[in-house]
């Protein structure tokens, strides 16, 4: 995986640079804290996902990832509100800005959500409404580069020249993360309400990291991104169905629960039912 | 509640030093982030709702406690690994440790929990075998004192005199924390796994941002503390049940569940089934 | 100073929204830690300046600020990167962005620097070639501007319409952060070496800091701001010069050193000399 | 490196796990940040001191080290206030805590230092009168732990009978940092003011450090163990004396100072003199 461009949106990538550790280092660490009682009980794969299924978030900390990515300046403003992480940017200081500019493809040239606030709805405008935006945004990017070029060539400094450089402009770092953070950028900036040219990065990184660490990304999925969490409320409202209904193991079986993950299902139901 | 100390355990306590913000401060900072938006859909109630519903921890993060706490020092150890706050603690190196030290109160004496590796079983032990291991305990933890007070007397260094203390001793600090930090905190050590010990902390803790935050409190307890998460497989074996079932808008209010969260929530059932 | 508006470059601010503790809160933490051994022998303005003279940065870190500031997207770029703090921004998703931009002064519009790669020179543009590059960027900004409402007036959503919107845009966040963090903040942006326009903001954010924490800010200033550091080697080439002075009492109070800080010099000039 | 054992004190150990990167991951890092243009001017040890001298830590921040780490209680209390870090450690509510517990070498029992409130003497005590303090350390640790067993004998729970365990029990724990907060680290427990007993831990992570990233190091040992901090008024004390000198650049380059490093030598000595 290290050093294969997953190339993203029309003109980025991420990027894999390095990782430290895998599954069997989650283990290691987990059965330092836990000390040698766990070692008889679960087998690895039960025990990683014994700490994702109960927040014993510490040892996916011990796993380190280092991700070069080219980005737009907006979808950098997103990602770095992720602190717990270490970042090396391209400065616009140091360096000129290169000409490249992120244009949405046409199928996401798309109209103001009506339901989401924040979001775009689900479908496109029509082709030649989309490409009449997607001109006009090209044509807008190539006359700030010229300017950009323009401002340079008086030998104005390169820290004012950028500032009517628009936030399409491409930019570069190197993203260093620990896999705890790492999975909770993924499980906001995968999800629906992310801005989507943040989350075609979300997708890339999560094929890389499922690759890294088979088992964890296994057990993010299972606990995390395809878990939902119901409040006090709903889970009276849930109950008033439920409370009637028993699981026998078999039936358990048929959806995947067995063992102790059975046992913390059927807990869970017997709490709903107070 | 600035001042005010709530006792925990046998010698310690929580004291409010200060508090930056309330729930306005929260409404106020999530109104510069959604913007002029947001101002006429939802009330402030509503809004902070919204917040911790759907994640958007940033808000939260703009109240900031401060506590003085007295705690021992295994307790300390716990509460510690909570790196996102700041804290000051007493030194042992500058200062002489005090002839504080906790012991368990006779129905906190238990044995080993057959269930839980890391914890106590729910019965106490007989009164004598209590009263027995607590004056054991006690004893202990005067002549340990004593030889504390006869190294000093020797002249020996305050580091290195202090190093047969017990981690019963009490020990204090200011310690300081956001909001969104301090309800993840509250999380993990009110939960039934925590050690009681710190449990007693949180609770204390607990009161005094349910009087400081009253609307964020109840938020907190409605999607957090009382909600129950679902894995994905366990999604599926409750839509085996819920499946057939609706709600109607009365029976939705009669759990709480009106506006927004009825729709939220029958959203989460429509994708339950599927 | 709470509330009031401290106006940067064309059209940003700052604005001290809250602050929790002072000069005497930092007193208070540190006797914490250092115990009644302190009372005696310092008084709190010593303390405070020995605390920070000895890299004791805990206490420090008791005081939190909390600020709204309007700032073009550009330097909330380089502000951002300071990680400990909580920041809440106005969102170009949720909201319209304003129709306000930064547009440098006529004597900030300077040519590259030729020693200093990040920057720019000393020296401004002649009037016209400077008139001439101001008038320019303000007819970008506001044709981009123009666009940008063109595009929303076609219904497309606001996350795809601002990607054309320049760096140079006004946005707004509410920003809080730690005395410590704080410090480190305003020694790298009132730097030299900073670029103006966030050295802009540091110097607004100083004069508020150093009205809210006198005495903090006066050991700040003297023990860092206006401090240098030598490499070892520099340290050897010094004391070949500094190798045969010997500074007496008065000598040293003539300089402001005395008591502590005098004996603490003679030792570094002891060291240096080997 | 990677496995090997570095004893310290007279139970614990240090070992490195793994680690990422190198002197050559901080120079790729750096030049995503710098561009093309540092390219040409810098070879790789010139820029990783030049990045550690002008306080440009981010590059740093790029290589992660994890470490397994035996140590006494007391020296895991410090060490966690390094808060920028990756811990797991051994658990005293999952397992039985171990017999093993520090005691000071003879030369290391010393009486409190005279100047120093938080340290020891540099002089150890009598070497019978040491014995004695040995001695009776270890008589009260044997009588602990055989406590310790009794209690875990009644089918106390172990997170409760541990509770009388002193801070000298040896613990363990799984650390993962990066070399940015590692080299905080090490400036801070390297340093005579740090407590005897962290230090040595500190030195067996230098000596790691060291020959993971010699040239880091070097640059690390240059600008900031060795280097010294002068206040304002300390400057001007100094340029009272060095006011007078020139240094040539024959005179620099017997102090190793040359290049780019002479002329920024010069440039601190002429701001000295004003």
């Amino acid at each position: 995986m290290v050093g294969k461009e997953f190339p993203c949106l029309d003109k980025g990538f991420v990027r894999l640079i390095d990782v430290m550790g895998d599954d069997a280092a989650i283990v290691q660490a987990a059965r330092v804290s836990y000390g040698s009682g766990t070692k008889k009980v679960h087998e690895d794969r039960g025990l990683i996902r014994y700490l994702m299924r109960h927040l014993h978030t510490t040892p996916f900390e011990m796993v380190e990832f280092k991700f070069h990515v080219k980005l737009p300046i907006f979808v950098a403003r997103q990602w770095i509100r992720h602190r717990t992480a270490n970042v090396n940017e391209y400065s616009g200081r140091y360096s000129e800005m290169k000409d490249e500019f992120y244009v949405p493809a046409a199928d996401q040239v798309r109209a103001q959500s009506a339901s989401n606030k924040q979001g775009r709805s689900d479908t496109a405008f029509a082709p030649e409404e989309a490409a009449r935006i997607r001109q006009t945004m090209e044509q807008t990017q190539d006359r700030l580069y010229a300017e950009y070029q323009d401002l340079l060539s008086t030998e104005l400094a390169r820290e004012i020249a950028r500032i009517n450089l628009p936030v399409s402009n491409y930019t570069e770092w190197y993203w260093k993360i620990d896999l705890h953070n790492l999975f909770h950028f993924l499980r906001l900036r995968i999800d629906d309400h992310a801005q989507y040219e943040i989350r075609v990065y979300g997708e890339a990184i999560a094929q890389i990291v499922k690759a890294a660490v088979p088992i964890a990304y296994e057990a993010f999925e299972d606990y995390i991104l395809h878990s939902e969490r119901f409040s006090g409320k709903e889970l009276a409202a849930l109950a008033s169905v439920v409370g009637e209904h028993t699981f026998d193991e078999g039936a358990l079986e048929a959806f995947g629960l067995k063992g102790r993950e059975a046992r913390e299902f059927l807990d869970k139901l017997a709490q709903l039912k107070g």
